[in-house]
């Protein structure tokens, strides 16, 4: 049998059910192994299960969440992009910064050029700084290497960062821009792309397939066809939806069962009605809301109202979003998204797990995985009332507390 | 004599001259007791200098920036105000939040309540905060006691902040609300306030006296009543000024010389003259213009034209700005109100120093006090670019490292 420990004095926020926090003043949890074996009030417990525990402590009032999900980043990159960011504040124009070698192009030369340990040793502090606020579930989607070796490469590194105690899932984002050597000929890409999945597939690289659907990036029919190679292969799909204009993407996606669209600022109405009717959660990115200035915001009271789970994540990404904190998300969703503190936490947790797909966290009740933060806070919101701070107090791993 | 340290292996930003960072590559820094005796590539470093050593650090290529100045802060305070921000995106009117007890004068009354005891462990919590994130000078502003006694108290808890290692500033804002006590008598509680001062003067509690000169808060008349008796004990002024409205406040500061303008978003081309011609420094706040969605820009352009110094704060305080991240500052500065990183990071160090009337500091020249950062970045852009994200590596305040 696994070791048992037990943790109490803890403000407990279960989000047992659909619709508060589902706070208990004085909780307890318990653990077996990797699991949460009971959760619930101090005075509850059951006796029987207080025998022979490997570690008992008391939080003294502590907040305690579920583990913070980070379900849309793409972390694993060579370089950075302040040379550009510097000079478009400096009022050079796109065709300046371009010549400069700025860009997703000079991503994808850097992340090429990298050796996988460059890249693992760079992710890794990335990862260890989203981990310093309670990051416990992260997602990593490829798609700065564009050739079957360096996606490859990426996705490896991605999944080599699960050594670091937390839960890993890949995204293979082939589709995520047209690679030079493809120059004009990005449909002959999208064939190369649904070529790769396969062989990655088989090498237990890939968790679930992205695209980036956009006038920039690929079309509607591009994306489909990413899409049925990856419904071929029985993997999930999510994609990169109406961020800067409505191009119908999360209908298409929501059409194939998509975990989740991403972005959502141009969402229409029928987008909405074919998430609600395929349980695609709206996995809303207020660092690159922020970061790039946009002023449209995502559909929220109609999401709302149509039903359709909101999640948040990072971006994490050195072109639109170079941001490393899940919190300032927290706050950022309340402050330009609107967001209750409460809807906020749930995208963070609940419902970033179902936009992965992981229907065993999210929640702090028996027979989730045991993953959770503990705070210094007295109440929830306070995670996002202040930005810029974190209040950690530490972080249970699959039952084990990490440093 | 005063001992003597080295550090070597540094990539300086000395912002020795006006216009650019003041880059030293491959540089040296060599203090005696609390200031900085010597600063320069250390391929030029005098021979001489460098005997008896009390330590020598070769800090291996690190960035090394001036320490980061927090020139506008609210950081004594009872309570938080984070039930007040859950109600309003919960869709609250402001007469639900007043009936609830929120606004400044929940701020007032918890503060009121608190011992001076209590305060300190907030608000030494706080500046804990920013001091990871390389705080070496910090400004903190009364205005949350409004009674002689209330606001004694709070600046003895700022005073004794500086027990951190770090210097605190001091700034009484009695003109900052109206207790309860005065409703409807403003005009005496102004009074009430201009006896305060040389009381709290006194005390060696006062380094420079502030008002909120606002159609919400006080008159330009009353302000200038603020100024006057300031100015008859000496003592500076600032003003928080044209932050919701063009109260002609920046003008009227100016005319006493005032170190800064704050805020600023309503400027008027009449107040960009009248502070460019007294050296008044303009102040800018871009948590607070982001917590409170603002859209109005403070006008940078013309701000830059007319030659005003530019600086930046957190104003940390819990109704409007509950941040506590300096870099955060400096993204947000570049993100939001478009200066460059080298303007922002100025405004955290040489100009921060301006607005607070500290000739020694914010700069990396022999003669300046030696307070810097020391960072894992390999170019000063990288701490605006980023955010979310601490790379600091140590501080050092007057000589000494901190942990
Ligand atoms: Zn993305
Ligand atoms: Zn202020």
């Amino acid at each position: 049998m696994s070791e048992r420990r037990l943790w109490t004095g803890a403000h407990l926020v279960t989000f047992a059910g659909d619709r508060d926090w589902g706070l208990v003043p004085d909780g307890a949890l318990l653990t077996e192994g990797e699991a949460l074996r009971w959760v619930g009030p101090r005075a509850a417990l059951p006796r029987a299960l207080c025998e022979g525990l490997a570690d008992e402590q008391d939080l003294g009032g502590a907040l305690v969440t579920p583990g913070l999900i980070d379900a849309h980043t793409h972390l694993v990159y060579g370089g950075e992009r302040s040379a550009e960011f510097e000079l478009r504040l400096q009022g050079a124009s796109y065709e300046e910064i371009a010549r400069a070698g700025g860009g997703i192009r000079s991503t994808v030369a850097a992340t090429r050029q990298a050796s996988e340990s460059a890249l693992h040793t760079l992710a890794l502090a990335r990862a260890q700084a989203l981990m310093a606020e309670g990051l416990t579930t992260l997602e990593i989607k490829s798609g700065y290497g564009l050739s079957l070796d360096d996606e490859a490469k990426c996705l490896r590194v991605a999944r080599r960062l699960g050594e670091a105690g937390l839960t890993v899932r890949t995204t293979f984002l082939g589709a995520h821009a047209v690679p030079p050597e493809f120059d004009g000929r990005q449909d002959d890409y999208v064939e190369a792309v649904c070529q790769w999945m396969p062989i990655l597939r088989d090498q237990g690289l890939i968790d679930a397939v992205d695209a980036f659907c956009e006038r920039i990036a690929f079309t509607p029919a591009q994306t489909r066809r990413v899409f049925e190679t990856a419904r071929g292969l029985g993997l999930p799909v999510k994609l990169h939806a109406e961020q800067l204009s409505d191009q119908g993407g999360a209908a298409l996606a929501a059409g194939f069962g998509a975990l989740s669209c991403d972005h959502l600022e141009h969402l229409s109405d029928d987008g909405i009605r074919a998430m609600a009717d395929a349980g695609t959660v709206a996995l809303l990115l207020p660092g690159a809301y922020y970061f790039l200035r946009e002023t449209q915001l995502p559909p929220i009271a109609a999401l709302r109202a149509a039903g359709v789970p909101i999640a948040l994540a990072t971006d994490h990404n050195p072109g639109s979003a170079p941001g490393l904190s899940l919190l300032l998300m927290l706050n950022m969703a309340c402050t330009l998204f609107r967001l209750t503190p409460e809807e906020a936490l749930r995208g963070l947790t609940v419902n970033a797990a179902r936009a992965l797909g992981l229907a065993d966290r999210g929640r702090l009740v028996a027979g989730q995985r045991a993953d959770f933060c503990i705070w210094n806070a007295a109440h929830p919101r306070e995670l996002s009332y202040y930005f810029g701070r974190n209040p950690i107090r530490g972080t249970v791993m699959g039952g084990r507390t990490r440093a």
